[in-house]
């Protein structure tokens, strides 16, 4: 198979995180005989400093051109720290969902047993916990009107769905639903929003072309709950665009770091593959980011862009042994773990490496 | 000291634990010689059936006109599954924050020692911890305006806020850190939302009068995983209403459950005081309902609304004690509390009258 994979480093860790993805996918296409082709581009803080634009042209003929997408992480505290900044690095992440149609952002919160000590959550609560999140990726209050008046007395952000925003994820979420466990969840805040009753109805509606799949309606207050209190009663949870972004965030606490999670952007072209962490500009450049949340999305990739199943059950094979063999990055270590198991980013990534 | 108190039990097991809550402010007036007046009036699902308005004129009125407000819950399973219901028992509740300006709402995450174990978090992750959400309850998306086009295929809700809206409440969190522990966390998700960003431009304008409170600021799905991963690092935590209700729901489950939470709701005028559980029509009517966040909202009251602090802590202590003593509500029992020591709600509250 030979494919055109774009690298999209960003910013922060993404940059070292990044080469650990490609690596591992570098040694794939060896082990299996397959051609990866790589470009590289770049976006956000770094394509601001750059060129002054957090997604440059270039690096958008470049995504739509590529088969799919390797991203690393978006942000910089300098932005963070000025409501006031007009350029601003996370544009060019949702830019560049926008513009390749990446409607539906999917991420499994896959439990290693070897990390289950790594959890705030009781090992008994965690036990048997896999969860599929479809979060809608292109509309909502992410890409509604922004209203600032002149005075600096006022703000508004539109919040909004079109049917056919809820209908295309719903469809692709009740899909995997039947290849899981016949289980959907769909979060909303339909007692108050008129955006979440649409969605309500909408899936209400598609709902009655799966009837092998059991549905359930929460709201999100309760969602955000309920995860923490009992994770293992989820299946596939279908969510909004903000909620998803939040759901999801407090669920990668069930997988013991955010540095172990995965997600996947796709939609109607080129998919697009990233570790759920942020740029963590506080470690960046220190060696002690853990790379497997990258390595992961390179799995994601093989499995989900190119349907190369083995090669990814091989990445995720991989990830899993070396975790087995007790090696740790800070994020994942607890108090138990023995100072030598505990790697940079750099040996952990060559870790996995080996195990492949 | 003299006041009149207006009960409102809502919906479903709102009805069964508001009754323990006015039994113990009746206790407190007896045994420290105050005058408590009450009256009751109907709101929600249950003024809907009643008059077609979940919140009548008359249940208005007596609010305005009364010292403070205990209240039960809200909401029926039936509204929950017609998205396209047009009056709906929520209304009511939202309308009552916005006539009598409640727009602060407090919600102490209490952590009785004794509960440590009913928690889905580790006890090493819980012990210590002590939060106080400040909740913004007259604006955001929960009041903009909603839209619909009359084919159904779009919808949308306007999320906004006044920079005055901002203030106030910012203050008033200000106010509290100072007592406490002298640390605010501002939520908000300011790399995507226009609101978010005069939100954060707001807080930081403020911080500078609050020089002796240290301030952070964070996006929401950032908190909604710190929360999991380390609930102790938080102290004062300051968000809009959205994100507040998100949040403080995720939070319940670090006192144990949501039968146990309490909350103010403060502003210009009367204070309401309720438990932040909602209606649970599937046990409404079985005496099973944990009436120790109404008993809990009852303390509230007394503190906030009345300034009476030795009363407040009376009830606390009662509370503190029963559980102390073993005595358990089924959703705070665990595996290994006896079967008699599990009690239903008549019992329970009557546990706490006794103590008191
Ligand atoms: C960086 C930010 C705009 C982004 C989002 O909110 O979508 C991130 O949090 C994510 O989840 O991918
Ligand atoms: C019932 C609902 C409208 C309400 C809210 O979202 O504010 C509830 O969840 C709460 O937190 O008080």
């Amino acid at each position: 198979m030979k494919k055109n994979i774009l690298i999209i480093p960003g910013d922060g860790i993404g940059q070292e995180v990044t080469t650990w993805g490609k690596q591992v996918l570098n040694r794939i296409a060896e082990k299996y005989n397959h051609e990866f082709i790589f470009d590289e581009a770049i976006m956000g803080h770094t394509a601001i400093e750059a060129t002054g634009n957090p997604l440059p042209d270039e690096t958008l003929e470049k995504a739509k051109a590529s088969d799919a997408i390797l991203f690393g992480a978006i942000g910089h505290a300098k932005y963070d720290n000025d409501p006031s900044a007009k350029v601003r690095p996370e544009q060019g992440l949702l830019k560049i969902r926008k513009e390749l149609g990446l409607y539906a952002n999917l991420r499994p919160i896959l439990l290693f047993d070897e990390l289950l000590d790594a959890s705030s959550l009781k090992p008994e609560v965690l036990r048997g916990t896999d969860i599929l999140f479809f979060r809608e990726l292109t509309g909502d209050v992410y890409f509604g009107e922004k209203k600032r008046n002149e005075d600096n007395t006022f703000a508004s952000d539109l919040m909004n769905y079109h049917r056919y925003e809820v209908e295309r994820i719903t469809r692709k979420a009740y899909d995997a639903a039947r290849t899981r466990n016949k289980k959907l969840c769909s979060v909303d805040k339909a007692n108050v929003l008129e955006t979440s009753r649409l969605w309500r109805e909408v899936v209400q509606e598609i709902a009655k072309e799966y009837p092998d799949v059991e549905t359930e309606h929460m709201f999100i207050d309760n969602a955000a709950m309920q995860l923490v209190k009992n994770p293992k009663k989820f299946d596939v949870v279908l969510t909004a665009n903000l909620f998803g972004d939040i759901l999801t965030d407090e669920a990668s606490q069930i997988a013991g770091s955010m540095g172990m999670l995965a997600s996947a952007s796709i939609g109607d072209g080129t998919g697009f593959f990233e570790p759920i962490h942020g740029s963590a500009h506080d470690i960046a450049g220190q060696n002690k980011a853990n790379p497997l949340a990258s390595i992961l999305s390179a799995a994601l990739m093989l499995d989900i862009a190119f349907g190369l199943q083995d090669e990814a059950k091989a990445v995720t094979n991989a990830v899993s042994e070396t975790l087995k063999a007790g090696w740790r990055t800070g994020d994942i270590a607890n108090s138990e773990t023995a100072a030598d198991k505990i790697l940079g980013t750099e040996e952990m990534g060559a870790k996995v490496l080996e195990f492949l």
